[in-house]
């Protein structure tokens, strides 16, 4: 996000990600400027952004390991806090690939307790690593049915259409699943009965505001927390293109921009 | 709802109707005594309940007038009251039978601007002499962009599954589209692009706890509201039954069961 309407009841609440205008995304954004239609991304050598939409990066933070706070982890932060997740809260991370991880991290650090489900068993280790909990395989039937009913809140991170059904399943009275990376049509049937028998809800969240943006990079600074990353070159783009095909590796490549230029 | 378990967290919060174990349904509901396996419906001359399952009808309440409150009324009355509706509130009611007559009554008593929205022009008058602010049909596309992203909730009284997304355009960010009616697989697929896009919230409720279903009996008597009734003795059950077939006539029939023992 580099701009925003600034006037709209979402702006004056510092939620410009909502603007009801439509916040100025970073790729191929219109221009509220109207000087150039689009916006060009945020890989080169320098990016216009409105003042309001700088964020100060704690010296604490590395500064590459700090880069996917401004995505991950503001996606994952501003739903636990909208949430209001803290000490004694139950919160569950549906699938386990760089959104998650930054999820359990900051899950654990603002107090909760952490469950994360996955459908690869390959991920147990990672995401013990990271500090949940507990760790529940989509496809073990008696876990799901141990932690039934348990959870407050579940961020889901998977990018595609799901049935809702066995994670609705783990939820609380009143818990909330909050869809974060399948925007597209769930093509799975929601049972209408499952949110009216235990008022369930169904939401979404998509990264944050500007004071929440700050507010995740001094918390990762103060809790130590930093994303798990890779630093390439420029040239290293098409080879870590191949490694992100062929699935979530757990960490995000980072460019390092200064490569751009030639040598 | 004759009783519950009486020890889960929903029963301790007086959400009886949301215990974990199970609350025992008036209707085939399984008998926590177990002096008779199945309970045998409130259609009879006497009828058992455990007696923190008891109200008080106040006498200023017609009794057959009220008979609905106890399952219409406490229906809309608990997630209006859930999602905090009061003075300036804006409260979308979708579908307008038996069920959204009282909820139109219901959200103007506590302070709301209400709009209708149906699927039929038949029932625009109707939904005005309830209450109404406005009423919008989902064939009307002008209608449903002035309206959009202008609700706080919508309780949607749709009794079938249904496709949610211009009922969601109407919602507000951090809005809640509750589902009362539809009990069944929502077969139309919900995008979570739209539920990422403004928070908005896609819930249930089903009827209300006890001490709910105390107070909208006392609310309807403070605010002089009665559900629209047809009072019927047990011989006039078939007629009603026809023309309930034919589509929700927007008021309920009540059966005097003093007509049950002959004359």
């Amino acid at each position: 996000m580099v701009d925003s309407c600034g006037e709209c009841a979402s702006c004056l609440d510092g939620e410009q990600n909502y603007c009801e205008r439509g916040a100025t995304m970073t790729y191929n954004g219109r221009d509220k400027t109207g000087t150039t239609p689009r916006t060009f991304g945020g890989y080169s050598a320098s990016i216009v952004v409105t003042e309001a939409f700088v964020v100060s990066v704690p010296s604490a933070l590395d500064s590459a390991a700090a880069a996917p706070i401004l995505c991950a982890g503001i996606t994952m932060y501003s739903p636990l806090k909208h949430h209001r997740v803290g000490a004694g809260s139950r919160v569950g991370i549906a699938g386990f690939g760089g959104l998650g991880s930054m999820g359990v991290k900051l899950a654990k650090a603002l107090g909760a307790e952490v469950t994360v489900i996955t459908r690869s068993d390959a991920k147990f280790d990672e995401a013990r690593r990271a500090g949940a909990d507990h760790v529940l395989a989509l496809s073990d039937r008696t876990g799901l049915k141990e932690h039934a009913r348990s959870l407050d809140v579940i961020l889901s991170t998977i990018p595609t259409s799901h049935d809702l059904a066995p994670y609705l399943g783990l939820l609380r009275r009143d818990g909330s699943y909050v869809i974060l990376g399948a925007i597209e049509p769930l093509t799975t049937p929601i049972h209408g009965g499952i949110l009216a028998g235990r008022r369930v809800n169904i939401t979404g969240s998509m990264i944050g505001g500007m004071p929440e943006t700050q507010e995740v990079l001094d918390f990762c600074a103060s809790h130590g927390i930093a994303s798990d990353i890779q630093l390439i070159g420029v040239d290293g783009i098409n080879d870590a293109y191949e490694r992100l095909s062929g699935g979530d590796p757990g960490y995000r490549f980072v460019i390092d921009m200064a490569t751009l230029q030639p040598a």
